[in-house]
């Protein structure tokens, strides 16, 4: 069983006790987090969906990115990480609520650097009660390692958030 | 290498060498349809993104399947699989086009059978051209080799369906 699936079985059964739901909004990543959150039974309660928004101006039409921070700032940025996470909860809430936790990820996979960044910037966003957070990682490794670390620390990041 | 990520090889090959862009629509696959495709370098060339409608009312507001359809027959249904194929190829656009292809994957990863259907029933849609049709499987297994065998029909199905 893999790290990132240990911690999607403890993030599922946390949000579960706690009856919150999760959104979420990936681009490195490619469906990665949510897949896993799904591979979990009972994921359905809790788990709204995900977009993945891999081209850039999906960002924008899907999630609601500031289309002049995306051309300043390209998509490998904390506040756009930010951003993506708080789009997702609100695009993907239930009842005309947002999700209560919005995730996302955006960051260069590799092989190539991409928009003057280096392979292994990622940017993690988390939107929770009324912080929407950014964690930035510097992974080394190859396209496969770099993404599946991201799942992983995504996953990380929002157990570290859940409160007692 | 698995057989799924053989097919998306393959698969990322084809579109590239035709220029065409594919945008995927997933339930019971979760996000893993468009995260075998992201892993294949060069996938940013021709992969849109996803949306992953876990939750039935999102294949509504993200997607445009007909709500009265959804709550007449289920999720789990042939015309649901090709509304959402088409739904996401053109939100998926680019430019204000539809992408090429869109791909969709609704049914029953279990461990329970859903509004009726057993656990296995998959239904895979494909727009292309003027086309959009459904595949219907009947899957044995645990949850998460029916998932993993939907991703493996439905990146087939599009092999299948490009021209020589």
């Amino acid at each position: 069983m893999s790290d990132s699936h240990e911690l999607a079985v403890r993030l599922i059964g946390e949000l579960t006790r706690r009856r919150l739901t999760i959104a979420v909004a990936e681009s490195l990543t490619g469906g990665l987090v949510v897949a896993e959150l799904v591979s979990v039974p009972g994921a359905s309660a809790v788990v709204r969906g995900a977009v993945v928004a891999y081209a850039t101006e999906l960002k924008t039409s899907l999630l609601g990115v500031d289309a002049d921070l995306l051309a300043e700032r390209s998509p490998i940025d904390p506040e756009v990480a930010r951003q993506m996470a708080e789009g997702v909860r609100q695009r993907l809430g239930h009842d005309g609520a947002p999700a209560d936790i919005g995730l996302a990820t955006t960051g260069v996979a590799g092989p190539d650097t991409q928009d003057g960044h280096p392979v292994g910037e990622v940017w993690i966003g988390v939107a929770f009660g009324g912080a929407v957070t950014a964690h930035g990682l510097r992974l080394k490794g190859d396209r496969a390692s770099i993404r599946s670390a991201s799942v992983s620390e995504s996953l990380a990041r929002v157990l570290e958030l859940l409160p007692e």
